[in-house]
């Protein structure tokens, strides 16, 4: 495989115009601010312009109206958007790092499991009897995949994911190393002698299209029927997603969330760390609830943001905050008035006496 | 394996009366607001009621005194308690799922191993020098059992998880997926120059009988002697529990709760999300502590409820709350005293002049 | 190896005298408050002293300088600090149940892989595509490296711990199971129909020397350049460590701690468990952050003690919390304010007709 581009290559690639030498070669990207010989590097933000002027990086990308006010030693490709075309770059360099393999032995792949076009298997993944694995795949080592399992299209399990019997991937979903699909959910009844029996656990994980799924995350199986993701939810890492809850399409939650069991969460949410919220409500779409938030009930409000532990609407949240924020000035209020009011009770016994 | 069953079948299973055709098939379980054609259902709750006349589900159990106020298209069955006798059904089609299935190749028994009778061990898992597993035991794939590790009869331990050296197990113990369970305690002494020596952690775990632990969870060797799991505990996803800690008998532990070193919580304690407790404080018996709360001290009050962070006793942590919501009350209140007041003294002062 | 030691051959090694039997045999180790017949336990600190004279522990640990106010059984050998003398036994007992054993079979190790001398390999270990691992490292089964990973010497990588593309481990850098060191960064932009589009995450994660990292951590790669763990600094479990996230030296983070992208963590910090960090803040050096605090801002003092969410100095976060205790006092104080005021009103009113 090519490491090594020239700026007369790259320029081709973006459409760009190149300023500087067309036969600098690079084999590797970096930020301005860090930028090494041999890498590209981009300058989007004026901010970062007095990095352009002092960086090491070989080739800079910016925007087709930066004007230098000082000599760049970089060769420089002019493009419309330089943030842009970097990130196209970036796709571009990863793509050719995860290159399908093969089928690498030893791996285990049952019999009755099937096995699509294209579809890469790494070392000691465990591939169980009636799964189905779509095409283009890229299962890397260590991966298990329960009985009758269904993967899509052009997925990317990486090492050591665990996806449990019957849970269902939609195409293009990512999930990092050492996430779990389908444990069972936290589902016991209390006997009467306050010990408590196992509730079956039969329902799955379904996982639509677009969805990408940090690393030691948990989806726990539905106690029946289906905890579901919706299409283009992005998950970090560390999160909890109990059974039987939905979380809304194009949702992003961040690390170490926790979602109770059979909640609701709508589209286009955006829950920030350690969010938790109880079991059993409904959360209206495009909802903000802000970091370590306490979730206790419902909200219906499309568009809200929420923060708090337990979490409030945010203007009730913030006149809660800033009255919070004036206490020890309260109680200098307080102390004031109680002598004040003395002082006026005294003033009246005096003039009454 | 037989997969379909008959309504005749099921109901002499449960000891049931059916009222429709007894030769309807199904194949799988459902909700019976999401019933589909081939599967069975149940109605036990009144609420659920409207669901009954509208259900694709070929099979609805019922409760024995159930009276249809409209037509009912599935075949019903008559038993004393519907939820009951669905809990029975769900544990029967769960066994048959998760069916022994031998020792697959390649896997790790270290010669010196000891294997019960009737014990699974799936591809790519290692057994090491000196382990004993009981009999009846299913270890999946990937599973990793260190040296000296004992475990005992009927224990489910599933896909990729980690048990270190020496820790024990009891009977009947679940662990799911990529758990770790006898990671060295996160214990160092600091050092003249403020690095860090790391204390040698040679205790272990010991979990006792009919303990189930969800995925991704961490239970740390103690410093010395054992962290110890009392039997019937629950513990789910994403859990942390210190070296040395103490979790009582029957008590269940939600997700992403965390439990610092050598703390003591006693039996039927309940603890929510994300609860966190510092070391080497002691918590009684059936104590409930609410989401997210952070306890900084020890609650010898055996069923109390605590919440807050730090988290008091309910009764006093609600006052406080109660007090907290009302503060931009106080404030309009305190703002109307001090305006009172100062009319008083400018009433006074006029009238003093 | 030697399983047993007898009092005689630990007074040698630790330099220490024998008060008691010197062929007095020990196999284990044993807090004195647990101790059994056949292991060696320590007395250093007075409040323990009660136990000496009740453990069944056959030898004892004790200072020079230990007067022993009643009958001992146990033979005692005297050292100068018997509390460091212990963590050198622990130490050294640690080190021989960790022996390596060579490269088991089946495992992967790419052909143009390096592996340095002295380097154990666990079945079913993965080592990928220019690899570089140095001497005496000792990779355990399970574990995933990723290509052009680079592992200094003396490392420990415990089972099933997954390490993403590129990334650099130090020397002595010990790593707990199923922890995840490189995943991708949570980068997302969202497109004009709400959407996310993955931004790629090309850069990888740099760790230093005597780095110690507990289970179920995460660490994500940079988007570009490198996320960076500082020589010597310990990380607990199930900590989330973002993208292009720096921790510096000897640096404590207990467990459950998420810190999110591009946020700087100063020198020989501590940060209590749970606690969250925003991004793109920076927290100076030698600040202790307590357990749950949300930190919104950048700290620059060194030193400082934050606490509270959102967090502030302890001075402040204290003054604001002896403030909210008083709460519902202050509610009785202006009840009795508003009545006191009333009757000085109509006091007022009565006197003026």
């Amino acid at each position: 495989m090519k490491n090594e581009f020239s700026a007369h290559e790259i320029a081709t690639m973006l459409g760009g115009t190149i300023e500087g030498n067309p036969d600098t070669i690079v084999s590797g990207l970096s930020k301005i601010e860090e930028g090494a010989v041999g890498t590209l590097s981009f300058m989007a933000h004026p901010k970062y312009e007095p990095f352009i002027y002092e960086t090491n990086a070989s080739i800079v990308l910016v925007n087709s109206n930066f004007v230098a006010a000082k000599p760049v030693s970089a060769t420089l490709i002019r493009v419309n958007d330089a943030h842009h075309a970097f990130v196209q770059l970036l796709q571009t360099y990863n793509n050719k790092q995860n290159h399908s393999s093969g089928i690498e032995q030893p791996c285990h792949i049952a019999t009755d499991a099937q096995i699509g076009k294209d579809v890469s298997v790494g070392a000691f993944a465990y591939i169980a009897d009636g799964a189905v694995i779509g095409n283009h795949c890229k299962i890397f080592p260590g991966v298990y995949i329960g009985p009758h399992v269904k993967i899509g299209d052009d997925c990317v399990i990486y090492p050591g994911v665990k996806i449990y019997q019957h849970c269902v991937l939609g195409n293009r979903v990512i999930i990092h190393s050492n996430t779990v699909i389908g444990a069972d959910g936290f589902g016991f009844t209390r006997n009467s002698d306050k010990s408590y029996s196992k509730i079956a656990q039969i329902g799955n994980v379904i996982i639509e299209d677009d969805v990408e799924i940090g690393a030691c995350t948990t989806i726990d199986s539905a106690t029946l029927g289906s905890t579901i993701i919706r299409r283009g939810a992005k998950l970090d890492n560390l999160i909890q997603i109990a059974h039987n809850v939905e979380i809304g399409e194009h949702s992003a939650l961040a690390s170490q969330v926790g979602i109770s069991g059979s909640t609701k969460v709508g589209a286009y949410c955006v829950l920030a760390g350690q969010a938790g919220l109880v079991g059993h409500i409904k959360i209206a779409d495009e909802v903000i609830i802000a970091a370590q938030s306490g979730v206790t009930k419902s909200f219906s409000k499309s568009g809200a943001t929420i923060l708090g532990s337990p979490a409030y609407d945010v203007s009730e949240a913030k006149k809660l905050y800033i009255a919070y924020r004036r206490l020890p000035d309260l109680i200098k209020k307080i102390t004031i008035l109680e002598a004040e009011l003395e002082e006026l009770k005294k003033q009246k016994r005096d003039s009454d006496t």
